[in-house]
């Protein structure tokens, strides 16, 4: 069994109002540090098998076909045996 | 500057409809490998300075105070130099 990791991000020119108000409300809090934010969505996938190279293009599939969007998002993940 | 790569998730123990949701999606894609699935959010964040420990500092400060919710979820996070 694996466990893909999956990141989800907004394309660096696409508009992300989301992390403009968070990295405001962390500036309204403190933290001057922050220099921008990009909020996005993760994924944790438990995928039965052994063949691990399957699974990769399984769940490069998975990405394309429902959990990013291609036009505006890019994703990248990780698989590790479980 | 550093770039830290924050990923928030649900604690084991939390319902996840939406996790649930997304998983059932797959599977009437014809993705019959799915066993689970767990949403989370995802977060990129800029932060100024040469100094790692503060950076450090800082981001597990954000986490806990406002990109995660202690009580109902868990983050990691890692910081490169960028």
């Amino acid at each position: 069994m694996f466990l893909a990791k999956v990141q989800v991000s907004l394309k660096p020119t696409v508009n992300d109002p989301q992390g403009i108000t968070i990295a405001r409300a962390l500036d309204r809090l403190g933290f001057d540090s922050v220099d921008s934010l990009r909020a996005g969505k993760y994924f944790e996938v438990k995928i039965n098998g052994d063949d691990q190279s399957a699974a990769e293009a399984d769940v490069k599939l998975m990405c394309e076909k429902l959990l990013a969007n291609p036009v505006i998002e890019t994703y990248s993940f990780e698989l590790e045996t479980i």
